[in-house]
């Protein structure tokens, strides 16, 4: 069996290479418009209709015009383009496979997360402000307000593969873990709750956690309502998307102190705009969408398609397999 | 056994009302100056003449006068002060018993020393920076320099109560953790080596945590020879003493860029003088000796205390017992 591969990512020499290797007697097609940004959609392209498989950011209308295509895997953890019933049935009808990258920025994310809840325990911001200001030595005060993590509640508002990889890098802080998902079953170490309990579990979460992705459900969850539920100086984290936070109640939560520092890495829309009040509201810091990031992740990527590759020709465990 | 117990540390109230309650029917006496920052040396007090137990930082010569001083808790982890043959031997002598609270600071120590690596691996201060300037959105870049923690390799320099939380904190990235010490009897997941072999790791360790205390055998020790050894890149950490590093061979390390970061809590003199390099040299970060630091520390060493108190009359293990 020879496949048709078309991809419009653009990766290092290195990662192209072990693409190139990597699919061996199947044919490689690139897109005409190739994009290092796996955050951005990709342009429509003719190519796409003589592929058996797509690989990168193919068009959604692309897609679902290609009867031909058996396997389509995105170079993202979010898939929010591709998440409506209309696609997942087409694809389903077809017999066709659906497959996101969720394994590769699960570790990232979920060190980012972790980055993100010591830093704000430890007081490196303030301290980095201070060398870059006068050279303070705020010794005293820095130390009576260091926090350890240990012993606190922390509430993930979704729960999957940066959940997961999230909760085991917790494990030795000896912390409670809730976690908010619509299927309940068990998990160890961590304490599923339904979506109708979260207002009875916020009161008690010292950090809140959100991971959640784009979609109608999510659209707008961290709200005013939900916010006023939180512990007083409760920390707040944004790794999932911009769309379900409403900034103004997350602003309005920070100035009043019911929420005593936030740590937002995603937006909406972004880039965040320069004169957004998320930039310069105090105890509110900003990354640029990195925490995904990681400096391998071309290889990573090509290495999660190829063993996807493998089950797709030979039979086996897909990884991260959707539809 | 009714018992003198002499304190020349200022606790917030709550701990001091703990404290006075803890002791019971013993007799509890302040010295006449106390002091909130047990990084300090005390003074001499006469008070301490009349106590079987000293709690706090007592002058070491005051404590080998006293003959009758039963029992000594230092209220720190660090104990140079102490730390000699004279005092030690004088100790022993006479069957008293020294402690210090290094259980109370190796938790927040390790969260320090993980904040730092995770900062530094996420990219959290140069995004903090972009954030203080031009709200600049340097989402490729910052990305594609993130680390991830997972699978490299950790040297620790000194393994005591800090660098056994630091291992347990460590354990979920799957990272290969050397530690160097003098006795080298093993430790579950830590491959302990003997000073001497010091030089065959160095070249392997992406990260490089100096926890080492102040002593003859550790002053210099990260020394240009050392240095010279680290992998190219590799981060350099040090929650031990400042007197432990050679301050020019390290900003050599750092300029060269032999060393790809360095993140630096505690520095000899303290506070760091403002216009130390260390503020202002490329990939120098500082922390303004706080690594120890925990909101609850007033709370955490009166509870150390006690549950020693409770050693010392009724029998029973001491925490952190030195002589």
């Amino acid at each position: 069996m020879s496949l048709t591969i078309w991809c419009n990512t653009k990766f290092n020499p290195a990662a192209t290479a072990r693409l190139t290797a990597g699919v061996g007697a199947h044919r490689l097609v690139w897109a005409e418009t190739v994009s290092s940004n796996v955050l951005q959609a990709g342009k429509p392209d003719a190519l796409l209709a003589t592929a058996d498989v797509a690989f990168g950011q193919p068009l959604p209308t692309d897609c679902l015009n290609h009867a031909g295509l058996r396997w389509i895997e995105v170079t993202t953890a979010g898939y929010t383009r591709y998440d409506t019933p209309e696609f997942k049935e087409t694809l389903r009808a077809r017999g066709a496979v659906f497959t996101n990258a969720s394994e590769v920025f699960a570790d990232p994310c979920a060190q980012h997360v972790m980055a993100m809840m010591l830093a704000l325990g430890r007081n490196l911001l303030p301290s980095y402000r201070d060398q870059l200001g006068g050279h303070d030595w705020n010794y005293e005060q820095r130390r009576y307000d260091s926090r350890l993590l240990t012993g606190q509640t922390v509430l993930l508002l979704g729960y999957g593969a940066i959940g997961r990889r999230l909760a085991a890098l917790l494990a030795p802080y000896g912390m409670t873990v809730y976690a908010v998902r619509r299927q309940t079953r068990s998990e160890t170490g961590v304490r599923i709750i339904p979506e109708e309990k979260i207002s009875s579990v916020l009161p008690l979460a010292d950090h809140v956690v959100n991971i959640l992705p784009d979609n109608a459900a999510t659209r707008g969850y961290v709200n005013a309502r939900r916010l006023a539920c939180c512990k007083p100086g409760a920390r707040f984290y944004n790794v999932g998307r911009g769309t379900t936070v409403d900034d103004n109640a997350l602003l309005e939560a920070l100035r009043s102190g019911r929420l005593g520092a936030a740590y937002l890495d995603v937006f909406e829309p972004e880039p965040l705009a320069k004169d957004h009040a998320f930039w310069n509201t105090p105890n509110c810091y900003v990354t640029p969408h990195t925490a995904g990031g990681r400096h391998d992740q071309d290889e990573a990527l090509v290495e999660h398609f190829l063993a996807n590759l493998a089950a797709f020709t030979a039979g086996g465990e897909w990884t991260d397999r959707i539809v």
